[in-house]
């Protein structure tokens, strides 16, 4: 292959490096906007009982000041079923929405909520999702089973939205044949997706009611589903037009500000951009979903797995409309890449009084690669057994199946990502002097793919543009260029791909759950083989040949052996137009495609200040089975940026929250890793190319965010034989766990 | 049918009414622009000596100059082969570009031009056709025999820049064998489109080199090359996005302003808008080629042709890179729609130092009617015959062929079309009072059909969504909702319609030519009819039928017969996603169409002051041949428009010159006909499906202007017994007709 798997520099990096890309807040439109900004709940959970607009309406410069009664139930919506965007008689987090003002300027929107009045009466509140799944633990949706799509939760007692029972064989009897039987307690606390653009959204209500949203969005055409269900409008009223993107790592999916906007446009007639504060958007976005497990394993003294009960308790925040996919996709990672008999899974989400948790890279992955993959590394310890070798014992391979795979598993390259990692990271060897330890973890994901279509053009001088909806995060569009050059045997260089609005772009998958390449580049290569196969018609025509000894290489389409003999790929497209096809285009679709397993290895040695809980991150080495890797450069870029917010998850990042107020909401309390907090992120890639996917690419972006958090935690333990099973790896937690070590050897 | 056929308002009406649509100097960008300002020349020829920028460079607040250094040679360019876009080494009309300058604001930008300083060696000009063709008129191109493109001038020889014979029999022997044989000469003078938007673009060009421009054009795709053609850039380095358009009417297809704003943006690196004044628009754009005709025809005393000769000739104006088009077209129109067994034609077309002329709503269409229609007219009043039965008794019919047709015509309804405007308009009556009379013309026209791909793809309501490049002149984009909402069975309001860029729009044709809906409906419906069949395959599989059992109508897809069988097409559409065709979507391509007759049929009541030569119109009937009205609503509108545009030509609209200096560039002296001027125009269509065009509609935008001067100029013969030979029929004009006529009578 001559442009898949070659380095490229993201095509769109001239106007990012130069600061000529529009990002949200930079749009800008003919005709000046007002400012919107939200009233927020203060209190975690309280009953409304009255909003008094009339002051703020009174406050000049104030255009327009919307509440729940100025939007339509939408409780049963589609999307969102268990939440109104405004509140209308409770809140139930700090943050939730109550109402919105859009005013001339920030300053008049900022006194204008001010002088909104809401009387509040306040509730106990429950933060905490153990609490929280109390019987006597205050009820946070009094309604629950009058939800439309409250048949997705089996089993709803209390404040429990979703349980689910998994049994495979008998735990118990498994337990009992096992040598030594294992039960650790894990915590994992909530994270944002901290990234560096905050929510932002421009919205415009046209004189038809038609709304557009200029809006930073990983999924345009979901967001569209959003925004027309929450306002009733069929989907042609809502044109997503996204911009360019500041991050994103799932926390772009679910609508923030967008409704609110919207409504604030509706109701004043004039555009009305909202951008949400870094404490804002820190408080009242989706963040990852806290998890508390129970993991009891039982072992044979060889280190065969037995049997493995799992009780987890994830919090959803205050809604949970868009969670249970991940509750979902939680039991799958539950359930794990080992090969395990007998298996009991209890798995339960729960209301509480705080934001509601959404998509956050590798949703549930971290959490249950944490819980598990310390375990294991614990277990082998315990019996004296190499962590590697436990693993690759117990490890999944080709034609395996799970409770979770529906089906035997291909393209399994678990063992060999583990060896190499193990390999380079020259595993059989110590980390050097005394308080240095070296940890191993084994990151395991399903990549699934959703449908999906895209299209190819043949441009009049012989260059080619892809035309995608595609939101390009990690440079899936330079990727989606390399394999349209490929097919058709020209340069990068000769072909474009931006990305089109939901008016103007075929139906594209979501960017997140590592699909973007896989399930889009499959659609755009379908599209470049049509292409190819009418520039071959075109041609066969011209030349007076057969399209089978037609060749393309080089911009040129040709007889085969007699390159003299044939037409540029100009020639040709100019032909089309005269030609009985006429121009030469084609939008091709995909089906959704079936999960396929991706791993992650990550190895990392560490030295642990004993004096002050302080871990030093020595070395790092990340192997991911990634199938074949279209752009190089992009995938060792993302393996590196995935691992690097793991490690942030690993050492540092929580949110804190007292009374469901957030307490660390700027970037000087929320420490989260950048490139200077860690040493150089080695990355090594294990090429097997996948059955599915274009050329053979898997998807790439979450795996090695997983992994990590295990990782430290096991190479902490082997440094100074300290186990932490809750997150993060701080100072403080790691000091702790030395002194109480030392209290209680 | 339930949708096509049916009126419809302009989908997109209401943007337009509150002033909500974005026009060409409405677009705004994140960062502010630059003014950009031209300097023409004030000499119609002239050498250009030297350029001095210094000054002007020195002027605080400019931020950019740019001469013809700046770009490449682009004489031999594809699109515009006779002409730099900065002149080089001469000036060929008043106006012709010098230089260019981007400055803060408007009046530094004016100031700048000042402080240019161009020494000229003025050259003798000639502005008139007849002059310019003379062997001793001064030289406008010495070089055009190196002009790549020279090929397509048979004999040039001068100033002509085109030249052609057409002979079909022996019009000599044709004369001989006539009763009568008349001669006679005409005069058109050169008009101009009169948009109420002038030219005008933003165009901003990218860190990597790219350029996008926002402009209102009536040929995204034909501009994007004609750029990138003069900038020497690959296709996907240029971006069209086409602004709403305040009229088109041709002129907006050829660059004007837009080679110099991309000059200046790439030069300055900010963005920068050229607007055009009005005055600058009717000096430099690309009005109607002006004519000088001689007709000598012979014919029986029944009115039998027997044969024609045509001299033509047609000013071009300084340049004629895209004018030869029309020059083509005009051979083709001198031939019309009569059987004349002996013909002969010769045509030139002559450079002259003028402004290029360019395409105007039927190119060469009123010209070579008011020749033929007013001498028709004419010999049919010497003869005594009633002139409409000397056109019914020459007209050519289904199955005749001409030497312009290539072939046999079909869809021919020229005599039915003239007989209903005849009937209506109660032909053998007469108008009145003295000083009345009623003139009768026929317009005749062929509509061809570019190559064009259109998509549609069905949303996950049910809704759908067109995907076109095509630019909306005159309500296009309503009457491709319609053709979708026939086809898939919905209703107009569930199909939306804009214009997508030259980045995401599969190729699209000119929205000039009346082509738009000939050829970009076709696509579309090629694409909706693809759409139908995919719904029908996801459809027929959950029903567990066959698809050719199935029907849809009423957003609703079924097994035939049991309309609760079935599926609405939400369903179909969520269903599509989990199915093994993906989402439902498509595109498709047309190839060109052949070219096809249209007729139009006027009859103006007028009534002639004797004493001030000033026209009144007391009624107008037009009747044309429109295929299938696909939207009577528009169809109606877009005649009533033609005629207006017709009567302007016909009664008052000149542009008049001094040494190439245009002396009425404003709307107060150059007068446009407006609905205050006429008498509301009676429309009647003649409606037979035609074998091409979706449903068969055929191309209807243009025949309506062709024959007003001619039923007007009729008319006042009509009334008076003048003939005027010569347009405008301004109060002068016909005044000085009636006292050279009471002189020589």
């Amino acid at each position: 292959m001559k442009v898949v798997g070659q380095k490229h520099s993201r095509v769109e990096i001239l106007e990012k490096v130069t600061g000529q890309s529009v990002f949200g807040a930079d749009v800008r439109l003919p005709t000046s906007f007002l400012i919107g900004k939200i009233l927020r709940s203060p209190h975690a959970h309280a009953r409304i009982q009255h909003i008094d607009t009339s002051k703020a309406e009174r406050l000049p410069g104030v255009k327009a000041i919307v509440t729940a009664t100025d939007l339509p139930p939408v409780r049963f919506g589609r999307f969102i079923w268990d939440q109104e965007y405004f509140a209308r008689t409770k809140v139930r987090y700090v943050g939730d929405h109550v109402a919105a003002v859009a005013a001339v300027d920030e300053a008049t929107a900022e006194k204008a909520l001010e002088l909104i009045k809401v009387d509040y009466e306040v509730l106990p509140a429950v933060t905490d999702a153990l609490e929280a799944i109390r019987p006597d633990a205050p009820l946070i949706h009094e309604e629950y089973e009058h939800y439309k799509a409250a048949a997705m939760a089996v089993g709803r007692k209390g404040n429990v939205c979703f349980h689910k029972e998994t049994v495979v064989g008998d735990s118990e009897s498994g337990f009992r044949s096992s040598d030594r039987v294992f039960e650790h307690r894990f915590h994992i606390p909530m994270v944002h997706q901290t990234y560096i653009e905050p929510h932002t959204v421009l919205a415009r209500v046209d004189a038809s009611g038609r709304v557009t949203v200029w809006v930073p969005t990983q999924a345009q055409f979901f967001l569209r589903s959003c925004i027309a269900d929450i306002f009733e409008l069929p989907f042609i009223k809502v044109r997503v037009i996204p911009t360019e993107i500041g991050g994103g790592f799932g926390g772009k999916m679910l609508p923030t500000v967008e409704p609110a906007a919207v409504a604030l446009a509706r109701k004043s007639g004039r555009p009305v951009q909202i951008v949400m504060s870094r404490a804002e958007d820190f408080q009242c976005a989706n963040p990852r979903h806290p998890c508390y497990a129970r993991y009891k394993t039982g072992v044979k003294l060889d280190g065969t797995i037995l049997a493995r009960e799992v009780e987890l308790v994830l919090g959803t925040g205050a809604y949970c409309g868009n969670g249970l996919v991940i509750c979902v996709r939680a039991e799958m990672l539950a359930i794990g890449p080992y090969r395990i008999p007998n298996i009991k899974i209890d798995l339960s989400a729960v209301y509480t009084n705080h934001a509601d948790c959404g998509p956050y890279r590798a949703p549930a992955g971290p959490q249950l690669a944490f819980t598990s993959e310390s375990q294991i590394d614990l277990i082998a310890r315990e019996l004296g057994l190499d962590p590697v070798e436990m693993r690759l014992k117990n490890l999944i391979e080709d034609g395996d199946q799970t409770p979770a795979s529906g089906g035997p598993l291909k393209d399994v390259h678990g063992k060999e990502t583990l060896r190499k990692a193990a390999d380079i990271a020259q595993w059989g060897t110590r980390p050097g002097e005394k308080n240095r330890g070296r940890g191993i973890a084994l990151g395991y994901w399903l990549v699934g793919g959703m449908a999906s279509s895209a299209g190819v053009k043949l441009n009049e001088d012989g260059t080619v543009t892809i035309m995608t909806g595609v939101i390009d995060l990690s440079g899936t569009v330079t990727s989606l260029g390399q394999i349209v050059a490929e097919v058709l045997g020209v340069d990068l260089a000769d072909v474009h791909v931006r990305t089109a609005d939901s008016d103007f772009a075929p139906h594209s998958t979501i960017s997140a759950g590592s699909q973007g390449l896989r399930s889009m580049g499959t659609a755009t290569k379908l599209a470049a083989e049509e292409v190819k196969n009418q520039i071959k018609q075109v041609a066969a025509d011209k030349l007076e040949a057969d399209t089978n000894d037609l060749e393309m290489e080089g911009k040129r389409v040709y007889v085969k052996g007699s390159v003299e003999k044939g037409l540029s790929l100009a020639q040709v497209a100019q032909l089309s137009l005269t030609h009985k096809r006429g121009p030469i285009v084609s939008v091709q679709s995909t089906p959704p495609f079936p999960n396929q397993p991706a791993f992650s290895a990550h190895v990392v040695d560490v030295e642990v200040d004993p004096d002050t809980g302080r871990v030093n991150l020595l070395r790092y080495v990340a192997a991911q089975d990634v199938g074949t890797a279209i752009n190089p450069l992009s995938v060792v870029g993302q393996v590196q940026g995935a691992v690097l917010q793991g490690l942030g998850q690993a050492m540092s990042e929580a949110c804190v929250f007292a009374n469901g107020k957030m307490l660390n909401p700027t970037f000087l309390d929320y420490k989260i890793f950048s490139s200077l907090d860690a040493p150089t992120i080695e990355v090594h890639l294990v090429e097997h190319p996948s059955a599915t996917g274009p050329f053979g690419a898997k998807g790439i972006g979450e795996p090695s965010l997983i992994p990590a958090p295990a990782a430290v935690a096991n190479a902490i333990s082997d440094a100074l034989g300290v186990r932490i099973c809750e997150l993060p790896l701080s100072p403080e937690r790691v000091l702790g766990a030395i002194q109480a070590q030392s209290k209680n050897p």
